[in-house]
Order: C-alpha cells, then structure tokens, then sequence
C-alpha cells in the first residue's frame, strides 16, 4: 500500500532525526497529521531555530548572540581553564556536575579521517588561535574513551603542548552505581591503574 | 545551564512525537542544527503534510483527495465488507498482509469515557449513515483485544445489527512465532476456545 506523496515525504523527512526508523517515522508522521496545531508549532519551531542558533565564535557551542553567555563571562575568563568536548550535549552534562567554572571548546564531533572528518571539520584551528592568543593556563579533555575521543584528545593535547599548555584528561575508573562485578574488565583496568593513595 | 530561547522553544516542541522525553529531544534539536538542510525540508514538509493531507470523507484514513483511493476502487466496494480500525496505521498492516480486498473505516481512536473519547469522536455517525446506505454484507472488526478494542468492538457490532449486516471478528489466537511457553495465558485461553477441527 502506497502512501499519499506528502505522506510520503512527511515520513522521509522524519528519518533524519536521531534513532527514527521507517516505523517511528511513519507512527510520527500520523501522530503529527493528527495533531495539526502542535505539527505546526514545531515546523515554526525548527525554522527558527535554524534561522536564529548559530555557532559561538569562540567557543563553536550553539547561541543566539555572536558571542555565548559562557564565553562572555568575566569569571569563567579568569579561570584560565578551557575544558574540550565532542558536542554541545557534553557541555550541558558538564554544567550540571556544578565542578567546572571555566570555558568549552566544542569540536562538534571527533576526528575520523573514514568519515572525511579531519581537524578543520572540528575548528581546530580556531582552538589553535585560541591556544595561543588567550590566557588558557589548563586544557581538559573531556572526549569520551572510545578509540576516535582518544585520537582527538592526542591531536589536541599535542596542540596544547606546543603553545605550553597544561593539558589533562578527565579521570576514568569506576561509575559512581553499579556492581563491581557487571563492571567490564578495559574500565576496571583503569580504575587499577589510576587507584589513588588514602 | 539554560539553553537559548529558541532551543528551548525547538526541544519543547520536539516532545509533541511519540516516545519523544526531554533527553530525546534535546539530541534531536542539536542534530537539527547541525543539519540545517534536512531541518528546513522536515519542517517544510510537516506544513505541506498538514495543509494538503485530509480525512477521507468516506473512511476517515488520511488522502489528498476527498475521497481516498481504496474508497473509490470499485472493486473494493464490489466486495461488500468493511472493515473497522482503530488507526491508519492499522490500515497499512491489513493491507500488507494481501487477505483483504475491502474498504475501511478507521475510528482514529477507541471508546474511552475517561479520556472524552465517544461515539461523535469515532465518527460513529457517518458509520451509522454508511451501514444504512451502503452495500455493505459483511462488518469486520479488526480492533485490538484491549479493553477499549473490546468495547469499542462490542458498540460498532451493535449498531451493525440493528442494521441487519453480519458482523465478524478478527480471530484470535497463538502468533504464527514463538515458544508456546512463551505464549501468556489469556492468549492460550483463547486458541484453545477457539480451536478448529482437523
């Protein structure tokens, strides 16, 4: 059975959203047709949003100013600290910890020369510039464990060095919950590894 | 960390699709950003999808035009059975199956006095108008075994009494996979009742 064409595109269009099979996708499209009104809402929405976000010019991090809050703000300046991540959802996680008061650089993804993503996708000479011109005194890196967050985080900690920066990396050892015993045996290594003196 | 206006307004409305919660929403909206091509044409086409999509003013199922396709095939209605169902989706499925050479009549819901569902929300009434006027033999319902499936069944095969049409009802028993321990109790109950001599 075929769909009407608009139907058709309808559920085509709603593929792109993040883990949206052809079934969601069509169980969105019905749900969106029966609810017209909050369906137009969000088409005013997303163009808005596509219109009126750009990325910070510091700190690449999606804004509506030209320059975000964070990177606006005196006292996260003075901190000296700027902590890099993969992509703005990292950023929000980080805030909500309440343990970091400094700046972000926002890669907006992660180095993987088989995707064609290399360091001028990621903005990494404006980190260059960055590194060099402003008053960083630590860079963090808060990429995830995987084999393309360790590579970036290399690229990046040897960029840092060479403008002599400190350069650290986020701890890696036990989750705060869960059973030592479900823990798999790469994290429990480190967790060995790092262990720290009482 | 507040996110700007315009996210927030582009995650809040995200959340109007199913199985939609916040964390989902806000991975959708930056993955909308970063695409800002597929963004405009999913936007674009909910607009489109909500102006020229209509309910057929036959069967209620979603059309372009304002008789649907399979309401105007002449074969269908040849076939003098109509079958109830609760959503287009359910539509899709029937006709996937290739054992259905009918029309429909889709309720867009089910009876739920608690959620102001009636008969008026149902468009019981142009099914009532339909069972009087049209050639219909054979009334299936092909509502789900939940209570409101039930009792929306049992409401429809009254009306299609009292219009002298035979009514019938998907048959119900064991899936065509899966361990028969896996199979729950109610089910069991119902394919051993409805057993069919060998």
């Amino acid at each position: 059975m075929k769909f009407s064409p608009l139907l058709d595109a309808l559920i085509e269009s709603l593929r792109i959203l993040p883990g949206v099979g052809p079934k969601s996708a069509q169980r969105m499209a019905f749900m969106l047709l029966e609810h017209s009104n909050g369906a137009k809402k969000l088409a005013k929405n997303i163009l808005a949003a596509v219109d009126g976000i750009q990325s910070c010019s510091q700190c690449r991090n999606y804004t509506q100013q030209p320059v975000c809050d964070i990177c606006q703000s005196e006292i996260r300046k003075y901190a000296g600290q700027l902590c890099v991540v993969a992509s703005p959802l990292d950023v929000l996680s980080i805030e909500q910890t309440g343990h970091y008061q400094g700046r972000y650089f926002v890669l907006k993804g992660l180095l993987s020369p088989i995707d064609g993503i290399g360091p001028d996708e990621l903005g990494l000479d404006l980190l260059a510039k960055q590194l060099q011109q402003s008053s960083v005194r630590e860079l963090i890196l808060a990429t995830s464990p995987s084999v393309e967050g360790e590579a970036t985080a290399y690229y990046v900690s040897e960029m840092a060095k060479a403008a002599s920066i400190e350069v650290t990396r986020l701890a890696q050892g036990l989750p705060s919950s869960g059973e030592l015993s479900a823990i798999d045996s790469r994290t429990l290594g480190h967790a060995f590894s790092g262990r720290k003196q009482l």
